[in-house]
């Protein structure tokens, strides 16, 4: 795009969308910069602040040939929705859709505009004695959540977005920015094609979220949880069954933590308390709670005691599963699970993966991976963490920042290929768990994805949303 | 297609798939009869035992020009799995497809063939502890429960065939009869669009499902049910929300019962207890359940102490929503709601309808509907049932057989256009909740699905598996 051609467009934009509605010219940065890599360089940034302009916003752009980058709470680490560097992408920002807020109480649902946070969005539920189950350590926005279909920390009691989304607005990219409405809060409805199902976890390739109605659930109204030192990696799924088997769906945590993750967040987190005997961090921690969505009832055992007595008989039980077992405040345990990636970000250089594996396969992948790297990538220190109950592994390796082989520029990919390969081709396993696909990761969807699936992945973004649209490309011709 | 034409199809395909994978000639009625409605004709029926033959199959129906429907356990109510009258169609039958079953216990997941029998999966299962979660008064196979997206019971408890799907195998209807093996028992996977998500709830339209991966739940090891007695349709939504309140996750079945459909069950299915005082039936009754699926601990109090403790809670709190509550042994209770069905089919002429609404919309909905139906079709007796826990409702509509409306034509078109109108356009509801889409509610989806969806599922079906499948067209133009 010529110069004069972009002033033209934000002119002609800017008529549609407001002042407020279209940023160019000042700091974009906000909007350029994804939250852990890249900076890109956007012609322009679109903020509708409703579904129609959304709309206009994007028929402009289709019309006119500018692709369009769909932005939400730019918290992803897959530079999903950030522009590349050449400055002919625009930017259409979900921050301001944010006027739609509509609680059903008995459908246990709301309707709410893609730009809500998370964060927002459940201190206004609280009052109703709701929230949208998604736990996550970042504060991301809905349209993002949907786009990426996350799944968090209570995957294992609620399910996914995916599994919570009952209704969408999608904004596809033809030449009139067609609206649909898919879904409108009905727990049952199978008319066809369930095509809201398309543009979970699409990353906005397929089409833009502007709303969406949630499924809600009952707050916790009781909790206990626990630190399980297991005393082997083979006890561990041994410890997963037997705690589903004592607690049922009153389980709704079942995390590990690798010891190297722990002490990075304790060395560089302020204020974290250090619960481990003599501070010592054993190898490998699981984090374990309780819940219930009902209040405690006069007479009955409170969920922590309810937890000592399970770990008590798990411990005599002769199985020889856990070598220690620390109860304490939940507060107390989740601030260090949530501390994990701060500490993790800030212990050296970071290449960080987002695998999943079935789960049984999680600590055997873990073993070998470390075996593996050990012998070709010394330098690294594994601080694994993640979600066993679902088999979520958040695998990040550091490297001491003046390590000289990061001065090799192919030293990241080197190290990407071998445990992806490990992961993907080995194991079994998925190369994006919870974070989607971008450019950071689009080589692995043309590597991982089978020839067939691209093809028709292909002709579907062709039949159906035709333009340009999002950073990642499901199709195997990239379109400038 | 001529006489000569046929035989050597089944000549041809007879080669391929087996003498016990090709039917012809002998009594197909298994195969061309609806559960419920419909005697179509088929040209001959394919039952292949791997997915391979599946796609051989397939094929060669493709390039024969020859329209195939997908046939699982045949148990279905709208005419999705049956052949049309013109002989034209072949049947592909999935009765064959049982030689997969591998369960992962860590993974709490099953791999099993589409042939598979929601009881017999189940019955296999039992030793293991697990159980695929859809609970059902049919016994249908997988595939077409994949193909339907069938909720069930327990719905409220354990989501739909959806939630519980983790991989597919499926045959496209292309030339190749391309087999897509979609996913492989990871729970978080997020690495393009998640293809197996089209195939799931669409009616065998875009594609057979062969094979299919499926997350187990832990059998309940505790349960307790009571028939709750509102004492009026307002209290309904308010006893659901204050249950859910009480019990939290505990709660795994809100189910309404009409009294007509309990007074038809009476009626006509023998050896059925009356619970009832005097035997006299009310109005509206509802089945609540509690399950665990852990096992009671020593000194905890059984789930019917806490049941009746809490019903008495409600009952004294003022708010007036129950008229009366009964306990009973669980197995009753549920022979009970299980009964209901067989009850009308046999009660008179039945016009049924599966719908759904947002939770507060259901007895509203009730209420509309009976004054309508008074007005417009006094012969009409209501017996619904269905699921308040997720909107549901079952509602049949009973004629007597000798009424002279009956010989109208018309009749129960005029009658279905009434209650669907009524239903969707007035309530925001589903035409089919948990049914899908055949040849007996198509001309519904052609109604009220949007013009953009029906353009959009044309050009879906187009790009990914063109060639004719199944008994529901998912677009304007209808194909011969």
């Amino acid at each position: 795009m010529t110069p004069e051609a972009v002033a033209d467009h934000i002119g002609a934009l800017r008529a549609q969308l407001g002042e407020k509605g279209l940023l160019a010219g000042g700091d974009l940065a906000a909007y350029e910069t994804g939250a852990r890599y890249d900076q890109g360089r956007a012609a322009f940034v679109m903020r509708p602040a409703t579904t129609a302009e959304a709309s206009q916003a994007v028929a402009y752009c289709v019309r006119h040939g500018i692709p369009v980058i769909p932005q939400s709470g730019n918290t992803g680490l897959v530079s999903g929705s950030t522009p590349d560097e050449t400055g002919s992408q625009a930017i259409l920002s979900l921050d301001r859709m944010t006027a739609v807020f509509e609680v059903d109480a008995v459908n246990q649902t709301v309707r709410a505009g893609a730009g809500w946070r998370l964060s927002a969005l459940n201190a206004r539920l609280e009052a109703d004695g709701l929230f949208f189950p998604i736990d996550l350590g970042a504060v991301p926005m809905l349209g993002g959540m949907i786009a990426t279909n996350t799944g968090g920390s209570r995957f294992l009691r609620y399910g996914d977005v995916r599994a919570n989304t009952l209704g969408l607005d999608v904004v596809l990219a033809d030449d009139d920015g067609t609206v649909l409405e898919l879904g409108s809060g009905l727990r049952k409805d199978n008319t066809g094609i369930d095509w809201k199902q398309l543009f979970i976890g699409s990353v906005g390739a397929l089409g833009v979220v502007t709303e969406c109605i949630l499924n809600l659930e009952a707050l916790p109204q009781q909790g206990a949880a626990t630190l399980l030192v297991p005393s082997s990696a083979d006890a561990v799924p041994a410890l997963l069954i037997a705690m589903e088997r004592a607690f049922g769906d009153t389980l709704s945590a079942f995390e590990g933590m690798s010891g190297n993750a722990i002490r990075a967040a304790f060395a560089h987190v302020p204020h974290l308390r250090n619960p481990f005997e003599n501070g010592e961090v054993p190898d490998f921690v699981i984090l374990a709670e309780l819940a219930r969505s009902n209040a405690a009832r006069a007479g009955e055992q409170p969920l922590d005691a309810l937890l000592e007595e399970v770990l008590a008989e798990i411990w005599e039980n002769g199985d020889d599963l856990l070598s220690d077992a620390l109860m304490g405040p939940p507060e107390d345990i989740w601030a260090l699970r949530h501390a994990l990636s701060d500490g993790v970000k800030n212990a050296g250089k970071l290449i960080a993966f987002d695998l999943a594996f079935r789960r049984g396969d999680v600590m055997d992948f873990l073993s070998y991976m470390k075996a593996e790297l050990a012998k070709a990538f010394p330098m690294l220190t594994v601080c694994d963490f993640g979600h066993l109950g679902d088999g979520g592994v958040h695998f990040n390796l550091i490297a001491p920042h003046d390590h000289p082989a990061l001065a090799d520029p192919g030293f990241e990919t080197s190290v990407r290929d071998l445990v992806f390969s490990v992961a993907v081709e080995r194991f079994g396993g998925s190369f994006s768990a919870e974070h989607g696909i971008g450019r950071k990761n689009q080589a692995y969807y043309d590597r991982y994805t089978p020839e067939a699936i691209r093809d028709l992945a292909a002709r579907l973004k062709q039949a159906i949303s035709p333009a340009p649209l999002g950073a990642a490309i499901f199709s195997n011709t990239r379109t400038k």
